[in-house]
């Protein structure tokens, strides 16, 4: 079987997450950062996930994403338990406080790659250790597109090996905190500066109810965040916001190569694909886990899409 | 003497700012809201200053700044020490903190328009007593458009006062911390519709280097901040921006009428005043003091402008 022309490779978590945000509290509902990934994904290109659960992780979730057309064939089921993450945010929604994580199965997460796998054309790092972010992208035959994400822990934790998978990545997308911390600084256009001086042609630094902001070789883009009445839970707004990002870019056959031929269309897209990621964010922190996605209707995103692009017109 | 048809009365306050960022530090410079809005709205309109200085305030900034042609007849020099405030920032820039206040001659303000005054067009009440700013109201004869600033000392200390100061006017420029005290609420579309619905028509909400949001009876626009890679000193930048702000609205002959013969012209103007203001601000962060302002050119302004448009666009 050989993969889909547009597929995104989604490597990183399936877990369990307990929560508390000012709206509420959720017990051991489900999350990881390649769940919110790839439901996000799934509205624009094909998925197939690479992660690693425990016994106790429910079938039916599984069944639930091979129903959106993810291939799950890449994910393990092995004994013990899964990833369980217990975070909290206060009045500040900006910031998850981590209180615990058991990292349960996935300590021993060794990402190993099907013959379908290595040729996917688009691949995304989620947050995890760079070495098995660089032990994807070693099984990878030849992407058109590779973007990663990471965290403090990283950053802080293991800064040599993470700047050798920036090395490799077209990408990089984090929040606006880890990239005063992988950089130094704390003015967003030395930051950007100093990061894709590191590896990544683009870089995406998210800030959260502020937006985000896009780098690219030719140029800098400002983007809103859609402002939801409704802010229940920001857990997976990254991960789903990237979700949409890649999605919308493999869904247009974006290929790093247009840099070269077509570097006006190349940040077009990148600028479109941005939006789609701040729109995907916005529903997803409407509810607790991913409930808000697994509901969301296509035309509710071109509608909050074309909202978004009225809110900051100026013509 | 009449006023001017486009021309502006801003009342607040003239100071002298002690402050100290992760930039450096600044000693008894020259600061004061009225001070920074009239200097930026002088790039678009003509002003007149309500204000009052000690016999300490010098003789020649006051010159500097009817050579911008700002009138300058309705700042009274009065026995005494001018306001004194001293203020610091940590590495969040988007917030001052302050260390001291002398009101000195401040205290007694009492601001008292001319014939000359009470005519003017357009009016900026700067963020003093809520008071005061009523009294300022009471003189003035027909204005087409009254904006006001205000701060987390009057929100919590006179919020009855207050609310009779918002009641009537039709533009209320804060910053997000303080609409969030103001409205009750941490979300920003909410505060928006509680905060409007105790009189502004229009609510400007300011986020430092995350822009700025407006909202109008018909639409809400999410504005950019220009990112200037140097920020030295964020004090007075809400206070350019405002006077940007209402230098355009001015120049453009603006009227709150518009709002039911034209509204979408009225949001549109509304939306490049804001755009006007954020790049001001940019500006004035630049340098201590509005050092930056007193060589900024109208070429830099029209050109960051126009970058920051090319920053927001996708077409």
């Amino acid at each position: 079987m050989k993969s889909h022309p547009v597929s995104i490779l989604a490597v990183g978590s399936l877990a369990f997450d307990s929560i508390q945000t000012p709206a509420g509290k959720a017990e051991q509902v489900l999350g990881g950062s390649v769940n919110y990934f790839s439901i996000a994904a799934s509205f624009y290109a094909p998925i197939e996930v690479v992660g690693v659960v425990g016994e106790d992780f429910p079938k039916n979730h599984l069944d639930y994403l091979a129903s959106r057309k993810i291939d799950i064939t890449g994910i393990q089921v092995v004994p013990g338990k899964t990833f369980h993450w217990v975070g909290a945010y206060d009045t500040n929604l900006n910031e998850a406080k981590t209180l615990s994580t058991a990292l349960n199965v996935f300590e021993h997460f060794d990402p190993r790659l099907s013959e379908k796998h290595r040729q996917v054309p688009y691949v995304f790092l989620a947050n995890i250790d760079p070495v098995l972010q660089q032990h994807v992208l070693d099984q990878i035959q030849s992407p058109r597109l590779v973007a990663c994400d990471s965290m403090n822990f990283w950053i802080t934790g293991k800064p040599d090996e993470l700047k050798k998978t920036l090395k490799r990545v077209d990408i990089l997308s984090i929040n606006e905190g880890e990239a005063f911390l992988l950089s130094g600084t704390r003015n967003i256009v030395k930051a950007a500066e100093i990061i894709r001086a590191m590896g990544p042609s683009v870089l995406v630094i998210k800030r959260g109810e502020y937006g985000s902001m896009l780098f690219t070789p030719t140029s800098t883009f400002i983007a809103p965040a859609y402002p939801t009445q409704t802010v229940v839970d920001p857990t997976g707004a990254g991960d789903s916001f990237a979700g949409a990002f890649m999605g919308f870019l493999a869904e247009a056959g974006a290929h790093r190569e247009m840099l070269k031929t077509d570097p006006k269309q190349w940040d077009l897209l990148l600028r479109r694909a941005v939006l789609a990621g701040s729109v995907m964010a916005s529903f997803t922190v409407e509810d607790f886990s991913f409930k808000r996605l697994m509901r969301l209707e296509n035309s509710e995103l071109v509608d909050r899409q074309h909202k978004l692009m009225a809110m900051t017109s100026v013509q």
